[in-house]
């Protein structure tokens, strides 16, 4: 990678306010010192966010948008409605190498689908997936997919599998992270037909020393942290994710009415506030969410559409990281060596 | 429904011991004044252990067994290898009538394979469903299938729809209850052929008012209570499941870990431990978790493998109100309506 990394950024189109995203890229930049960012949106707007960081303000371009992605539109739409859209023209910039990633709070499907025809996928890869970090009880994993490919196929497995591989080696500095098959059961003959084939491969793949496969894990094994990533389609994956999304927040709720049910609970809450707010930090998807779109010719992540500023610092580093250590020059080999390795 | 409501229970094979399954039983017994049980087990422990509770030892009949189905017995082998077994016993007891229900705290994969080859499925049910009941944050709701069926198939969703539909109306007391089916997305084009497909009929069952359905719900509906029941293939609503599971646990832990990190906080849960042991009772597994199988002749209920005492007489509770609001024969009457609708 070259000594500049450069980052567009999708301003528009969420709940995000210009002042997290100004304060969060601001401090992602005092952390990387050759970061530099393109930001599109209302210009004037920008530039008033950014005139209170300093770091910022030096290695940032404001590009002017007046076309937004809403939130409401179609995805299938916005290829031909919102050509000159903030997110258009961020994705555009990294599709035309003036920029090595974008960044966007906006509108998933519509996300996907600049990325998927402007960007395109890797060559071997048929579709690209969305990757995001999970806590559990000992640190974090990378689960992936989350909803870009709802479709059960074997194959998508195994490049998930792949994809995560990489991503956890990055991000966790792990040489060889252990990967899990998220399924029903533990047992050889649980599931369906598509996730026994790619267990058989992956499992073989294991054997090749190409991947650190451990076997299928079940949904409770994703909090308790049973492997370093967990391989899934995109429809469980999305369901898994925001089942334990629900499930955190109905218990934060419950949480906060049991601390308000009697002056002593109350009282209770006020002395353990400060170890409180540490563990609902954690959880917070406001400062810890991000979708990684993997498995396209450029990185394209989408962050938590109510993002605080520490998830868009959060964001912009992942990216840095991922970005300084080639990701998908990894990529590109990793698939070649799994080639091979399915001819034989 | 006759008068008298007869029990089979299956009392080995589990963590769950013998003292919380009397406990328990006694509990129901006490609140359900005709309800009878039959108790598979070892006659000389639960001698023992139904001593202290008159009103178990005054209604029940003990039935002494001297094999067991062990966890990690492969469910296929069990029907030729334990034949002789409390959990086998238990099964055709309720198949030659002797009794209404079964339940049972063992190996579930057995279980249904003992349900299915001997009690077998009602008319026109292709494969039976496991149905639970989820705590949310305006009171509970019906999810189902959780793991019997892991195959696609939009006949089966529409199969849950139904099934849930009449066990919310019985145990929610609720005379059309709201019917959700899970997916990645609330939009038309959203998840797979086989959830539109199932989509599509439910809509047009909804508008001949045989059921209320409201539409597509995501992960995080579950824990809002969007709709009184979840409808889900047994793949996804085991995954769910087990993420919902795995992620309470999660924050449990560092709930303690929370509180324990200093000694304001440690004071602070002190004050408020009884607020905090109520919401963590309604999440407890060990209290609130229960598999009903459902769409087979007869009704067969899996209680969790280290149930306390609430456990298993709130298993027992569900088991008496489905038998006294006749479950099956609502079943059989609204497969008989769907028929009609189907073909039409």
């Amino acid at each position: 990678m070259k000594g500049k990394i450069t980052l567009s950024i999708d301003t528009m189109g969420s709940e995000t306010k210009l002042k997290d995203i100004c304060h969060g890229l601001n401090l992602s930049a005092e952390r990387n010192i050759n970061f530099n960012y393109l930001i599109y949106g209302d210009e004037h707007e920008i530039k008033k966010n950014i005139s209170n960081f300093k770091s910022l303000s030096k290695i940032s371009e404001i590009i002017n948008c007046d076309e937004v992605v809403e939130m409401t539109d179609v995805p299938s739409e916005v290829i031909k409605n919102k050509k000159k859209s903030s997110m258009s023209q961020a994705i555009e910039s990294v599709s035309r190498k003036y920029s090595d990633a974008a960044l966007s709070f906006g509108n998933t499907g519509a996300l996907m689908t600049f990325a998927l025809l402007i960007i395109k996928t890797l060559n071997n890869i048929k579709r690209p997936s969305i990757a995001s970090i999970w806590p559990n009880l000992i640190g974090d994993s990378i689960i992936l997919d989350l909803g870009a490919n709802t479709k059960k196929d074997s194959r998508f497995l195994i490049d998930n599998a792949l994809l995560g591989s990489i991503l956890a080696s990055i991000l966790f500095r792990i040489k060889k992270p252990s990967i899990g098959l998220l399924n029903v059961g533990t047992e050889d003959n649980k599931g369906n037909e598509e996730i026994r084939t790619a267990a058989g491969i992956l499992q073989n793949l294991s054997l090749k020393k190409i991947i650190n496969y451990y076997g299928f894990v079940e949904g409770n094994d994703i909090s308790i942290g049973k492997t370093n990533v967990v391989v899934t389609d995109g429809f469980s994956g999305n369901i898994a994710l925001k089942t334990a999304e629900g499930t955190a927040k109905m218990i934060q709720t419950n949480l906060r009415n049991a601390f308000s049910s009697s002056m002593m609970s109350k009282l209770g809450f006020a002395l353990s506030s400060q170890a409180l707010k540490s563990m609902s930090d954690k959880l917070d998807p406001r400062v810890h969410n991000c979708g990684i779109f993997m498995g396209l010719n450029s990185l394209v992540v989408k962050c938590h559409g109510e993002s605080e500023y520490r998830g868009v610092s959060y964001a912009a580093d992942i990216i840095h990281s991922l970005l300084s250590n080639n990701v998908n020059d990894k990529i590109v080999e990793y698939l070649e060596k799994i080639k091979d390795s399915m001819d034989n």
